[in-house]
């Protein structure tokens, strides 16, 4: 038996820091990427450049691989059954990906497995999501299209009908879901291999501004074990029955009055995982390399009492390679992940992650650091 | 400003590393390697395939960046001069560099600085390592070529005048050394930058086996804190002295009575600081770069009690990642950290590393999986 070669279709961050963690383990990486400059080809070795949705591209980059898996998940899903037809093993599979790409179907599934969800239904045009509104406590409502969403893009807060007629220009069909009254938004996420071994994440607080994840806290502040090991419980079942194997970031709402409600699953690592870098025993990138390799997965518990994650995202500042300077002299034990891409505003362009034992001091550490790499502050 | 491109000359495991360690900090990592296929060329996305030894490949990769460094310390040095002289940043520096690479002018350098260093003169022949014998103790006597040796190579125990001619065959003057009885051997590990900032890391024990380093434990067990207080400050000293860029190993004699001798100088990332890289809040790796590059150190303190490194060497056993499913099922801590390298008897190709709270756990579960992964052991 020799290293097996992973290939990962998107050349994004994901893909960056899932070959950075390949490389100890020694599996040959290899990456199928829209352009030669994308952040994660940019580090790799073995790169394909080349469409995703053309099917012939994708064949041919599958069978030089041992394993297909995924940086995104905008792979057409009748691709990837035909890879499976073609004998490649697909991991996670399609008719489990289909549920974090497709946000109707992944409703209908989460239903009939009895999981809590926000009040929703897909809806047909404005009149019907005015009748969706009215089936509950009226307006606002949030509008999804059921395809193609991510960090905050294709999600609609609209207030009135007329408003509510934007998402339908795409001409994709529009889930209806109620604005859930929120305290915090939690992520519960685990890990399942092929052999049907899975491992949990401590469940973290994740901060989102402007719909895109902000701040990361794990574990999450003053959540009771029984209702922590509850949404873990959850989230390990959810990856059971749809048969998810690789990485599953389970997000959630906690309400008001204490429920916990699904809100979106993604099936590859996530953004609300970054903290497992430097703050738990086996990365996400890690462990999700491990799952879709049929290796026994590793330890998923914390190395330290908290770890905050901070996104960095574009500001006005261009140079971020300048601002190390002050930050890397300010916290010697910050821990800088940049992407390698051009800066535009509000663009994911790397997190910092920061531990210890004293959280406001952790999170003003991650918080300092990310605003100074934006150019947020000067000092 | 942009972010830099740091080029590393040698494209063994200790790039690939560095490599592994860059990624995160957004630099550009600019790789020459003897082959396509070397450790490190596997992984890095820029890969210049030359002859380091070749003044005009040098240059051509030196001049496409804003720093150089090494993996290993076999580039000559007038042709380090000649880059410096072009307005190369070269780091560490010829004039440092030349006390790792030639051990006859690092053995001058240390007495002129009053560094302890075992009985030592460059011998013209053998009759004259038989008198450096008399000096002493008498036979055996350690010889070493002044340059060229690494892992166990190009070093001698003999034990007369006649075993005393091998060394001499390679035509490179030899250095004659006494056989230091040690207790053990430890390790004094720094970070300097051009700075002048510097930090040191926990005082490590290594243990050799025939030559080439077998486990390495952080902290060295039973270091009175006095001793490895010293030990770091002496490594610092020698740092400084030296204008060290970047890591320097120093490795040392813990004599039986009680002394500390300096054995070997390394100016680069080092097998000894392995562990760090699951064990200190910042890799030597991290810290080499950050050094190169001139910017602020990273937290070199140690994130758990104890952490054990154990090589991984080429046994009868080809199949490295059959290993896994034992290793990892066994042991879902264990951070295993291959290199890509063929299999071949007495290599290294991989290393080992555990953390935790008792020592004997840690060692044993280091020792079982370097061994098992060998082929060593098969359950």
């Amino acid at each position: 038996m020799t290293f097996p070669v992973v290939g990962m279709v998107g050349g994004g961050q994901l893909a960056r820091m899932t070959h950075e963690a390949g490389i100890p383990l020694g599996i040959k990486f290899k990456l199928l990427s829209d352009t030669p400059v994308d952040s994660a080809a940019q580090v790799v070795g073995d790169v394909v450049v080349g469409d995703y949705r053309d099917l012939a591209t994708l064949r041919d980059f599958a069978h030089g691989c041992d394993v297909i898996t995924f940086d995104h998940e905008h792979v057409p899903t009748e691709h990837l059954r035909a890879l499976q037809d073609d004998g490649i093993a697909v991991r996670p599979g399609p008719h489990a990906l289909v549920c974090a790409q497709d946000k109707g179907v992944m409703r209908a599934r989460l239903d009939a497995l009895g999981v809590p969800c926000p009040r929703h239904r897909v809806v047909a045009d404005p009149a019907d999501v005015t009748a969706f509104a009215h089936e509950g406590g009226g307006y606002p409502v949030v509008l999804k299209t059921v395809r193609g969403g991510y960090d905050g893009k294709g999600v609609w807060v609209v207030r009135d009908e007329t408003a509510a007629a934007e998402p339908f220009k795409a001409g994709v069909p529009v889930l209806a879901e109620e604005k859930v009254d929120f305290v915090r938004e939690l992520a519960a996420n685990v890990v399942r291999s092929p052999h049907g071994q899975a491992v949990a994440y401590p469940v973290v607080e994740s901060v989102q501004v402007d719909g895109v994840c902000d701040t990361v806290i794990a574990p999450a502040p003053d959540l009771p074990a029984e209702r922590a090991v509850a949404a873990q419980e959850l989230a390990l079942r959810i990856a059971e029955e749809l048969d998810v194997v690789g990485h599953l970031a389970v997000e959630l709402f906690e309400t008001r009055d204490g429920r916990t409600l699904v809100n979106e699953l993604a099936m590859r690592p996530h953004n609300s995982g970054h903290w497992t870098m430097d703050g738990a025993a086996t990365s996400q990138f890690e462990n999700h390399l491990r799952a879709v390799l049929d290796l026994p997965l590793g330890d998923p518990r914390p190395r330290a009492p908290w770890t905050v994650m901070a996104n960095v995202l574009g500001g006005d500042y261009p140079d971020m390679y300048g601002a190390y300077l002050h930050c890397m002299a300010r916290d010697p034990g910050l821990k800088i992940h940049m992407y390698g891409k051009d800066v535009k505003p509000g663009r994911k362009v790397g997190h910092v992650n920061t531990y210890g034992d004293d959280l406001a001091d952790v999170r003003e550490r991650a918080r300092h650091a990310a605003d100074y790499l934006r150019g947020t502050i000067t000092e």
